[in-house]
């Protein structure tokens, strides 16, 4: 596992999925996710992230993830995952699940991507083409969940060539044999793993100055 | 040259960019595609194509374009095409350039998919999984502007194994030389090209009522 | 979790890297995945899996892996896992490696895929488009390792909006770790999971006959 | 429309299908492209461009297309030119038509990539991965043939962020029409056009020694 290079030219903070319904104990599956969020202290590390980022010169990039009645009401191939939050109306943009939680609110160092669909934005957002575009091709990746969301952005963003430094600390899942599957398989397919601790300093001196 | 079939079980209708920087004289680059979208009244034969498959209960999707402040100001990398629509602020969302058309307004038989970027919604948005979710594998596609976002689209379609109708006459293109490279290549690529004329019958009857 | 139907009409089996660098003795990495490949005998519920798909008239569709010279002497950006790959040379076209493993030679119910790179097909080879042309949109998917190429073919199908079944042991991985990571995301990311012994049944009975 | 910096480290020279199915007289389809390849002396210009690239240190890089009898016994849903491709098993890896041309040739200096089915590698091969992994973010594009898969590659490099200079004569097409197709779009969706008399001296230069 090597160790990256974080330089704010080419480097973003790519956050997965900084929404109510993962972290905050109002989402439709807090009895699923809140134990390892307040856990991991989760939302504490992501704005600390921020933080540092900002500091650091180095763009904050947020995938959301979003769902509308067309979409409850219409898809016809559900995968176990996406049964789970169509059953509990997981992202509704109608309700309150998808807004972003109140100390990640986007801010003028953060660009947020069209809402992905089921697990990676690679495959239904922008987010290639925004991070491309702006000569971005390291990232490092946090947020929700640790084995679905966060982890397909992950292999997505490696099968298109960038290299990524994936937060072990700053994200969380179903349950602790969720969490720790995303972190074994993090092991294998992640350029590198760090923690929040680990991280920030680096990102806060990214800018070399 | 085949003929598709249509049936509302598994065709929508899919249109590309029906806003007003393309369709309307308040266009940012009307002094290009004013001739062709005018000679080929495109946003009326939007429009009756949008009836049609109301009647057949065929799904309307629109794959729109968007830009804002972050993007114009960021990017890098920008080809021909790009640089014109940055210099104009082309689909800019903070202006009404990136409005629909009032005539093509969505009604609940249509489905809005995130804004596409560059020229296809197969590498920047949810087009491919929208149409997926909803066992769609036919399209019949329309709209602007005829040899770049329609076309990429119509390519990107077939590339993932959708069968596709290109409406020959309900798009319009920056100049007649444009609109003749699109004719050229559709007759390549499409499945089938047809009239608005000759789609909007199939279209009405697609529920097989 | 949904039941499948598994139809020879619109069924194929996928299955990855069924390669001698990861199912044999010889393999450069055998000290990694020799216990749970033969724990899981995995080579003999593949060719199960072979056998029940030829007698249901269900199309195999082998991806595999493969590296040349080229490639390891140029590749910039490896991951972790690559950066092993690499190092001990796996899937050396130039060696035995990256050779089918005896017992499941393709035959003329198989269909093999160019080679794809780094994790899943859907990002470097044919996949998609081959099973699209088919009219396959519902997988049985098994092979090498679970928690890398099999399960990034399982999230990128999902993306893709196929149906997918995966199989629970019919798999392995470099540890135990390793493997149960896979067997947690399968569980959540596939629309079904079911071991070889369920499943050679329905394959089998796949043509309706 | 700019003009692109091309540096050995970050450009390749991209050729598409340089087969005998579409530059000799042998060719299946030769009543179609022979025209346009011979008055552009399609297969001089890629030698040019190739030479001029090894004396620049640049690599080439070839997108092949390749069939089998599996594909066209199988296929369900072929466009247009798909169709007229497998009525005259175009690109036949049993017959000849599927050969590089003897002048073009692979050399040390050529890496060739997976066949590429229907238009784009993008969607089809490895192409995009093994640009990335050699930190490639600049193409110098030809091939054949113009308004199909040289024009397919190039809408697709730019979807995924390469600059892309197109070389205007370095193809052909099925006729004039489609080749002034061609043309016509590379002058919306390419970074830069210029012939290959324009383009040799830049490439052969790109060591900077």
């Amino acid at each position: 596992m090597s160790e990256l290079e974080l330089n704010a030219d080419d480097t973003a903070v790519l956050i997965i999925d900084p929404q109510i319904d993962f972290l905050k104990p109002e989402s439709v599956i807090w009895d699923k996710v809140g134990e390892t969020v307040e856990e991991n202290a989760v939302v504490d590390k992501l704005r600390r992230l921020r933080e540092a980022a900002r500091e650091g010169d180095v763009l904050v990039v947020y995938s959301p993830h979003e769902y509308e009645d067309a979409e409850y009401e219409s898809w016809e191939h559900l995968n176990t995952i996406d049964q789970i939050m169509f059953d509990t109306r997981m992202f509704d943009v109608a309700g309150e699940g998808a807004d972003f939680v109140p100390e990640l609110e986007p801010d003028d160092n953060t660009f947020v991507l069209s809402p992905h669909k089921q697990l990676s934005g690679f495959w239904s957002n922008d987010v290639q083409i925004q991070l491309r575009q702006r000569g971005i091709d390291t990232l490092v990746l946090a947020g929700m969940s640790a084995n679905l969301c966060v982890e397909s952005h992950l292999r997505d963003a490696v099968e298109n060539g960038f290299e990524v430094l994936t937060v072990t600390d700053a994200t969380a899942a179903a349950g602790e044999e969720a969490l720790e599957a995303a972190l074994t398989n993090y092991g294998f397919i992640a350029h590198e793993t760090a923690t929040t601790d680990e991280v920030v300093d680096r990102l806060s001196a990214a800018s070399g100055e």
